[in-house]
């Protein structure tokens, strides 16, 4: 009999056409394709253990997920397999799929994706060139009007470090012990058009980066001072900080495992 | 009352989630879209002349389009209230939609976006990096192996000029009197990590360009040398052609009037 492997995979997806990460009945989400998907490749059920549930619109680079159970099928036919399928969907010769496997291993028996996580690093784009893009709706917020990055990188480095965060935190997420994280990165950088905020952290509240990137376009457009930032968090009330950013600027780059980090 | 005016639009699309520009029942298409905002917006009904009708999947930077009628609305109100309309399917502050109208002039009478046109220039967009862009799926045709952009450029030699272009011809397009058409530039160059092939003509049959790119994409595997592409044009025997490239790297860039050349 084949022995019970714990196996984790590196994901990488775009999110237009997804309800997010997290199955759910009678949508199409990046979860219960891939599931249906390694199900037919391992010849047995497949459930995934996704590190972050990302909502509709978002996108990953590096989302992970670790499955156990018993396998006929090699290790590193597993990708090539599944890739195949999740391209298949697309008619023309080029068959490009919205969903990639980058990465298989295996990881020991009491390993998550999820709970031996010690850290994620997320990207958000906006695009600040001054006109409508339509061909990158999906692919990034478009703020018309110049963003100061200075100012946006006073911000924040306010919000760098440990805090209570619950002032970043959406409602109707899921309920976690504390709202104290620590925000180990923050840069906000120009490249071409585009305004990049990068952000690592050891985990991140309910929609906390989008509330992050919205309240530093606040900033960044000088609706808001950047020393406003700190009563903000002081504040622990989310009505003190910034809109939610679009999901489409989101990107998950990296999960962090402490072997990796 | 209002005078009647022959009005000319520029629109540029995405044709990702289009069925085409082609007004059609039950299906989204582009020329739907536009006629039922342009309608609203104008107080009556409009129907358009678009000059390309563009397969699904097939983009757009400067379709053209002419419609009459005697409306209220001054001329430079038009792009604006029809965008708003078009840009707001989508619920995020970005409000990014995927049909655009860039340009609206008037143009006497006997103007018609289509017949008067006197030629068209096409982008086809290749990625050529090795790896598959799940991000770009929809906007250009992934070609793993690396293409030998001279042979490519040595068989465009045979292409451009006046010929019956027959055998780059599909079938199922509207019929046409002759397949005699002047190509007036083919140029194949890398940018970046793409290959790009911009073409010029009078006019072009149908699937004409997805067709020549193709056959170019086969000359640049070396699966077809560049001199094989004259005895081709010869036979007028489209299976003598290379495949049909698909829909989503194909881009109308531009639309000449007699008085724009």
């Amino acid at each position: 009999m084949t022995r019970e492997r714990n196996i984790l995979i590196t994901i990488e997806y775009d999110g237009s056409d997804f309800c997010g990460w997290q199955i759910q009945p009678n949508v199409r989400t990046v979860q219960g394709d891939l599931e249906k998907v390694l199900t037919r490749v391992c010849g047995a059920p497949v459930k995934l253990n996704g590190t972050s549930r990302t909502d509709a619109g978002v996108h990953a680079l590096g989302q992970r997920a670790s499955f156990k159970g018993s396998y006929g099928i090699p290790l590193d036919k597993i990708a090539e397999a599944a890739n195949n399928i999740l391209a298949g969907g697309r008619k023309t010769a080029s068959s490009v799929g919205d969903v990639k496997i980058t990465d298989v291993k295996e990881v020991p028996a009491d390993f998550h994706a999820r709970f031996s996580s010690r850290g994620k690093k997320y990207r958000y784009v906006i695009y600040n060139g001054g006109n409508v893009d339509i061909f990158r709706r999906n692919y990034c917020y478009q703020v018309m009007a110049k963003l100061d990055t200075d100012s946006m990188n006073k911000a924040c480095s306010y919000i760098k470090g440990t805090h209570d965060f619950a002032v970043f935190q959406a409602s109707g997420g899921p309920k976690k012990k504390t709202t104290v994280r620590t925000v180990h990165s923050l840069d906000v950088f120009r490249k071409g058009e585009d305004v990049i905020i990068e952000i690592t952290g050891d985990g991140f509240l309910y929609n906390m980066v989008r509330i992050i990137t919205g309240t530093l376009v606040e900033v960044g457009l000088g609706k808001r001072q950047p020393q406003d930032v700190r009563d903000m968090i002081d504040s622990k009330d989310r009505k003190q900080a910034g809109h939610t950013a679009p999901p489409e600027g989101l990107y998950l780059v990296e999960v962090y495992y402490e072997q990796e980090i």
